[in-house]
């Protein structure tokens, strides 16, 4: 069987995230080729030799640029911070490599179209972690919409809200430097911009609101020392789907309790879909024309009759994890390296929600409409 | 024991509604006097008459000035159509007597204004029934955010959505017709504004955006002539509270399966509060500084624990229903009546609701921030 | 219209809800009969006569056998506790008047029969306060098992747990008193057991277990003096239904955290229904041969299309209350008393309640399964 | 490293989720020893290499005596059908080899006590897969009780129940087959009966009750002639626990609807614990002594701070699935094979899971209640 050599920079969260999806996936599924974890890159030699060892790569570097230069590399993976993307994806284009990069693609949509400019020359797989849309129920979600099932669109609700920057007191990180882009509108609210064009599609226009909560914090845990944040804790947007429908969108990083409430609502003119990621094996949906008396939502649960799930387990109702969308997200990177289907989202897509990343945050700041063509 | 006799005018949905409440809170409370159902006016003798008797009352007619005018009636109810609220109430006021209206005050700000100039020139007590606010979890809700148990509100979201025109081939009715004001942004959305101001407070600038999802409805029901709407089906709007939170607002009577959620989420600086009206006796409560590994969103049942609770049923968990929330609104204007404290919201309430709703409109059509000063 | 003179016995939690009930009935249906709160009767004149001022009778007496005597009244109503319903039932049974007792009928199945006796001699209508079975959302579940719409029963999962005695140190009360009859088998478990034979049928045979798990409690709020608790805290049943169906009953008062989870489910060969009366406005509807993938259990919100509903409120979503609950029970007997449907549970379908309760202390007792002929 | 050579016996569901588990494992936790893919066997050459193929194995073979006595192999792992539990443990025990066996250990509890015997004897390390055992809310839930958050407990009541024998069209399988032991009540109701020892501890007593609800079936799919099923589809049982809690347990594969419904309440003297696997990251929490007006039930969403989720993913709410819990249970497996914490359930308490499933068809059968010494 062909072998794809895998080379990985970075291995944080989403570092170990992909090694581990790389390893399941070969389990899991029936690949067209085999991934090898062949070359690991980190800030030096020391944290990447570590890091190759505790994931499971042969071989690993403290540069980079070794790492896009290698032969025995044929993927680069990228999991560094953002500001790093770009930089490494473009030596990789320019050395005519499929490049797999963390979400979000780039800080700004000006650098994100250098990025996709770069692929469409080189003219290899691009690919972009927006992860969840790999969870079978938002295929799911997906699927009801395109094929009519609920009618029309007529509007959509979503949200991304999590909690980890409620606590003031907790310091400045890396997620709140302006140099590296928005803030929460950026890292989870690109998640379900994402969706919202996966599910019903582009976006036309919309107005933004974004609102800095903690104006200030400690420049490490327990400093008295402060610095001043300048990125969005909260963002909402209204918005125009080019086909019409309506809808809102809502970014929150300091929504007390919210663990993973990456949730949205699609009202159609014949139903409703509704799905919440705290509980992201369940989809509700809702249809009209129902018998008098009878009529509700429906609780479905993911099952072997939804997309990849029967590879993970042949039991409805045994429930995926995170880790399984990520592997499902990696096997769709496989089919397209071998020839399979176009993988989306790729660079271009990745631009298209970084475009409404950056009109929210326009419109917010000049309190405007904008249109996004 | 003082009586209060009560003039209704109107006995559809809400007229039956009062009726069954005042007759109610007899039983369910220990007033401070005595409700009398006096005299009923509808559109005619006949179904005045013929309302009159199911619904309990001594007298009818078939003109509510007579009914204004008459000696016995202490208190002017009004559950007719939006658009005669105002001379009714007027002529009310002139009389000297207290209104209890329903919701929305009038079809404008505008005319919600004139309203209050006369109410308060009268002196009299005034009542408008955004019933939900009764409720003792929406009461709760209150208490909890204005006690700080929460710490200060960062963020407010909002949403009044049912489906009764989700059907296309529903014909068209008065709340369509553009004459008594606006579409669902009033119909629901003033509830749902009601909440905002009672919970956080007045909000001072917005951003609306309203859409007209059924461009024109048969003028009854199976006929091929058809009738234009030109009122909002939904409408949402982003916003600035005067306290410095944000937050959003949602209405729509085309979603699909959702026959009552009136919810809300109100995030705070140390935690968060969530109702849906679709379980209103249910209210859940995160609070930040939980036990390592044991944090949760709370899920509290109404119980006699809550406000007025005990009253209905001694044991927690056993329910209030939608006509218990308009028998607790009663009792509050009872007691205002008998020198109690205030009834809210009032006119002048019901007019800054008004306000809300008419800048969402006006906001939408301009395409601009207001500012509601 | 007929007038039915109301005699009420006691004003406790049910008497209040007894009272609340006739009243709304007036308002709510359109009766056949309309009942008037005649006479109330307690332990001695003076709580009598306050009673029925707060409750709005007419008349009070200290003396219930005056009440039943009494030419105004037409009904006995018994809320009375357990050990006096039979002499108050037998005696307005002798004078040939229709009652209104609420449950468990009797402190055991023997003297329950001899009530069924004499109302059967009597000729009159009984009627026993089960009001669960009135809850709109349980009769739409019989309705689904009774036409066939789940298939054949193949089991049923009945529980009735709250948790007022959770605490150990709660005082003796007269819930404890084993004169009055068994313990929660009878206070919650009579429901849970009224609803399995309302909805599935007779019982052929069971085997019960009981528990006492707090054996002492103080005589009275903080008192140091102990008294003995002989009767159940908790009581569970396996059973078998005479139609085939097997199942298992539960009840308790010492379940921490639950506030009225009187719950159950009903699988039949072609489906299964769930409802818990916590969120006692909805009903969970699965059914078999769903198309593939969009499998589901259906979330039923009460509506106007549901039994009595529409009388309360004409949209759906709205909920009803506990007290509207009762009020239909009310209804239900006032159209026995004109003649019309027969009113179930009457004392006869009562004794059969009863005897399940008696047979699972018995099997519990003497540790073996009991044939229920 | 250390290496661990693991041989595998069968590669349907269990075999499959094994194989994924090992290799999974390697990559989400630093392990003692690496786990190597050695060995394959299934029930004949070519099964069990295309099988080895698919899942990673280095060598197959087609008769397991081979796979017992190959000198790679460290590890004999088992998930063939249950009747061939006995032979190839027994054979891997002779040859001093630790076993890692599927549920349930044996069709009855004196094969299960000859398997003990023999292990005991052997003195080697031995693992039985009750997976949910190993979910990290199933840990808090035994955490939660063992330090008396919740106080003593007073009751429990334990469910499996599933859908997939609802069609009494579907045909025999080898579940139904008598010869492999008991039916639904060993299948699923084993898993139940391990979280009630696990989070309470040992049954004194029980009674049972079992039903066959489908009596034939077809012997193939769509085949005309019929199979007589012996074994039960749905099984009861009430219990006494040894340290004097009282409750319940019930397994079905008849339950239309419910997926997979493995749910569990505990109940103690200052508290309360609920969890469903349909939902298995979340656990629902009640503990005496809240604040007035506040008391509910916590939603604890799994996180971090519960054991080995953070191995898995660093943030809260984002989720585990199936495969990574029976991941979780290899990890176990490794430690106790290293020389760390005793893995359990071991063979000597799989037997006394047996014991119980055993107990409960005697007593249904005899129709008495059954000691268990």
């Amino acid at each position: 069987m062909k072998k794809i050599g895998v080379g990985l920079v970075g291995s944080g969260f989403m570092g170990r995230s992909h090694a581990h999806a790389f390893r399941a996936a070969a389990g899991v599924f029936d690949l067209p080729a085999a991934p090898v974890l062949e070359l690991l890159a980190d800030v030096n030699d020391e944290v990447a030799a570590k890091a190759a060892k505790g994931l499971g790569f042969a071989r690993s570097t403290g540069d980079w640029k070794k790492l896009v230069a290698d032969p025995a590399v044929d993927l680069v993976d990228i999991t560094t911070p953002n500001t790093l993307h770009k930089p490494i994806a473009l030596a990789a284009l320019a050395a005519g490599k499929p490049v797999y990069c963390e979400k979000p693609l780039a800080p700004n949509a000006g650098e994100a179209k250098e990025m996709v400019d770069a692929a469409e020359k080189a003219g290899v797989v691009t690919a972009v972690g927006f992860n969840y849309l790999k969870n079978p129920m938002v295929a799911l979600a997906q699927e009801i919409v395109a094929s009519g099932e609920i009618g029309d669109v007529v509007s959509f609700r979503g949200i991304h809200a999590e909690d980890y920057m409620t606590d003031p007191s907790g310091p400045f990180t890396w997620r709140l430097d302006e140099k590296g882009g928005h803030g929460v509108v950026a890292d989870l609210g690109s998640h379900i911009i994402s969706i919202a064009r996966y599910v019903v599609g582009p976006i036309a226009s919309l107005v933004g609101q974004i609102k800095t909560v903690t104006g200030e914090r400690p420049v490490a845990p327990g400093a008295s020392e402060k610095r001043k944040v300048f990125v969005d804790d909260e963002a909402r947007a209204l918005v125009n789907f080019a086909n019409g429908a309506t809808g809102s969108l809502e970014a929150s990083w300091v929504k007390a309790g919210r663990k993973m409430q990456l949730a949205f609502e699609v009202t159609g003119s014949k139903g409703s879909i509704f799905l919440d990621h705290e509980r992201f094996n369940e989809l509700d949906l809702y249809v009209t024309g129902q018998a008098k008396g009878r009529e509700g939502f429906k609780k479905i649960l993911a099952g072997p009759d939804h997309r990849h799930f029967r590879e993970f387990v042949p039991a409805p109702g045994h429930q995926l994890g995170f880790n399984d969308i990520k592997t499902i997200e990696v096997r769709a990177l496989i089919d397209a390296l071998t020839g399979g289907a176009k993988f989306l989202p790729d660079f271009r897509e990745a631009w298209g929600i970084q475009r409404v990343v950056d009109a929210i945050v326009d419109s917010a700041r000049e309190k405007r409409w904008v249109e996004l063509k």
